[in-house]
């Protein structure tokens, strides 16, 4: 390789921000060490930034590079080294070396998405060597960790939900360009997008998970909406309350409207039953909810 | 309208096949009836076919023609109607109206997706009007109807199962093409896609249904596989075995490969741990059983 | 490996249909034999059937089972061998292969997507190593051969295309289930999946392939539309008018409705400039038309 | 509606942000006011963000809600106003107007992606009024408005390169996790995403983003790549340097890895004709690149 030496002075820009890493690692991990094996699969993105890759930027000097090639390689080695009791604690492992082994990396994102398995079912109980990924949501984290600061984020996607009742939606601003009129009894559906902050690296991560999960269903379940915002504080006001490893949550949430369907041009009523269920256009709902100090 | 009278003779080719519909038909029922309110979510496609139809291809002659639209209407109309017991039902009546009311129709499709939903899981039961779709496979059922026979097929998709021991691949062809060894403990994960044809109308289909699942997925987990394709048979066997409303069964089974990750050049051992989750390419496994008259 | 011996009528279902086969082998191939180099990549798909395949089902023997690991091997050494001009040529070496080294196997099935790539375009002309996949319909292949038949067919995926005028749907059934008015000026949009059977191996199927994209466009803006159905077989008709090669074509088009939007009730006239593009629900229209004899 | 009055003090938490609005607002606009009619579709995503949104989130006090359904409409209403000459021009129309109109309205953000279609080639020319989506690449923008700034980001997504010669990767930190070689020669392929910013208001966004669209693709084919970084700052540089409303421009290249298939085992070699094609895992690179002052 011969690199032609170029020098910053010859470019129109300068480069303001950069990044690199790899995507898409997927992993799949038994853990054979207890009474039973464990299954779990996941999907890994490193990350990597630090003010010496810039040469690999201006010049293809690529001494400083670890090449996303062995960024997959160091996935597996911490995946055969870790427990992968829970995601998080995997993640951290894996932002650490990063940051240990190379001293010039300054920052370090993983992100981690996991698909939730279970034991297969049978009679009497369950099978231990057999699995079923039956559970549609899935739990994600994401590990950002500098030489200063580590911030640990986890949550839920695609947490599909819908209630049929105790939910309103009035009293929103009439004018030129509103046709919506008052509702006092609509479906309400979403698929919750969740991510919450731990307060720090000694949470307890997976009853925090499971916890918050549940709270957030029971929450859509019990409340009464006035509006999807309401229904979306309520929901993460009520994971802070009881979640005390939880400092901060997110939540995203689509109103995937089901429009009832209009039966009176073919000459019927349609009692509340039937309805169109669409994708898009769709309402999106985001909060950030804080615990009080 | 004028349509320009235009001749079968003008044309080089003759219409040897033709048939059309409305897809993507999104139906959310709820059925008020019962003690407690149920919801479903559904999406309909509707398929016809018929000898008068070919003058609207030839000469754009619409006299016959059911349109697209109404089908829709129609999805609706029988969503108000029918108790939706079961995507079967429903897709039974829905055949038969469109049989019975327009005489020149031979050949009805209708298609049908089911979105699995449960009520919430709360603290003392369920919560009787909030739900979610935590499960990620799909009910499925297709109605062939003509004047003459009635074919039920049912089935579900995207069934996603592993297990980690009690699989081995051995005993194949080795020639110039090969270099897979003989293995006698692999992963063998898969997503079932099943489709069984019910030996009539009257079936038992939601228990039928509950009971296929079951059993492929007992078996699954039970059976000590030496090929994907022996898992296969013994699954839908099983199910002709137990379930004796279903007459024919379909599997499609691709072999979702976890490769064990080559941790030798990275100087550490894979105790059979540590495994690269692929979606392509994949094995690709179908067979068809029929209970033995 | 111990086959436990198991006898056929230890079930209760006999193997009434199986195949199996690797799916997904994404192949990327220069050919550097000409001037400038030429870019192919493909998605391929192997399907083997034969009745020895049956013990592999019944007992778990794999002694007649090709791999699916060997099919993927196959697939990349047809991949060097062969100059991939077409992917009909190559399909074709690829399903005689196995008829041929495998005696067992009766009916191969080879299908295969293709990416549409390009030279990229820069001042002067095209880069002759550079490529940019600018195209987003796709060409598709599937070879089906058995000791007594090939059949070749081709199609195309994904063609987008839409028309402002020269549409109209009048004068369809009108009933208790309608709710549609008869038009005589609507947006026609579609997308088109095209299948054509080649007359035989000799057939020229790049030349072939060229010359029905083009007809298909021409004839989509051209025609004068009665009815969706009625284009279709107009597009049909002009490929068989016009390519020898091609004895029989399959379209299927759905009918991807961009509805206008009302906005009287926000006091404006929609002077049919503004609509709302759909996915679902959609028609789907389908014809098969052959060459008349 | 009666809200039962909440107050802050009756929660655990705080909200600290929040934001809601409309997406996959799907409009077709067809400009009929030139010589030719023109055809778009563009896909439009509204949010809106205020403090005094607070009071539907804490208390479901709905009063300053601007109902996501009259955003909708809005989307609508300004596709018959506006010429849609560029998706930059309606977006910071739209903007403007929910400033405008809503006082407690802080920040809005537009989102929009536009389908790239084109007239269909006949012989002697183009259709005027028949249409192809043939291009899988789309353009993008993003319209951040407050009441003191206005930002404009544009850019592409989907632009699908590669190239067969010119791409090095050596030199990179070889230790414990390495086991990548270095190559000189290797088949570089990426699916660029570009963000640019405009200088303001005022800048050619048509003629401007053909620009930008052109000079990446020819730099992607003309660059001597030692790393994917460096290219992408060529890319990048060379957008800054001929595009004077262009003030900062971030891309992201994901590098899709074509990997030689080994032939080795199977009696073969290799000459750098045939790769796997793959999509996971892959590397990710990012740099964001600013003008110089």
């Amino acid at each position: 390789m011969s690199v032609t030496p170029t020098k910053e002075t010859a470019f129109a820009s300068t480069l303001v921000k950069d990044s690199y890493g790899k995507s898409l690692v997927r992993l799949t991990k038994i853990n054979r060490s207890g009474k039973v094996p464990t299954w779990k699969e996941i999907t890994v993105e490193v990350e990597l930034a630090g003010p010496e890759f810039s040469g690999c930027y201006y010049e293809g000097d690529n001494t400083k590079i670890v090449a996303t090639d062995s960024m997959k390689n160091t996935v597996y080695v911490y995946g055969a080294r870790n427990d992968l009791n829970s995601i998080e604690e995997y993640g951290i492992a894996l932002a650490k070396h990063f940051l240990d082994d190379y001293k010039h990396v300054d920052e370090v994102n993983i992100r981690i998405s996991e698909d939730i398995w279970s034991n297969i079912l049978i009679e009497g109980g369950v099978h231990p060597t057999s699995f079923v990924k039956a559970q549609s949501d899935m739990r994600y984290t994401h590990i950002y960790m500098t030489r200063k600061e580590t911030k640990i984020t986890s949550g839920i996607d695609n947490l599909i939900v819908a209630k049929i009742t105790g939910s309103e939606f009035a009293g929103h601003i009439k004018d030129a360009y509103t046709t919506l009129k008052d509702t006092h009894d609509r479906i309400f559906g979403t698929k919750v997008e969740a991510r919450w902050i731990w307060k720090n690296e000694k949470a307890d991560f997976n009853a925090g998970y499971e916890k918050a999960r549940q709270i957030m269903l029971e929450t859509f379940a019990h409340h009464h909406s006035l509006s999807a915002q309401q229904t979306l504080f309520a929901m993460g006001d009520a994971v802070l309350a009881k979640v005390a490893d939880i400092d901060e949550i997110s939540l995203t949430m689509p109103n995937l409207h089901r429009i009832p369907f209009n039966l009176e041009p073919l000459g019927m009523e349609n009692k509340n039953e039937v309805f169109v269920n669409t994708s898009e256009p769709h309402g999106t709902i985001k909060g950030t909810m804080a615990r009080k100090k």
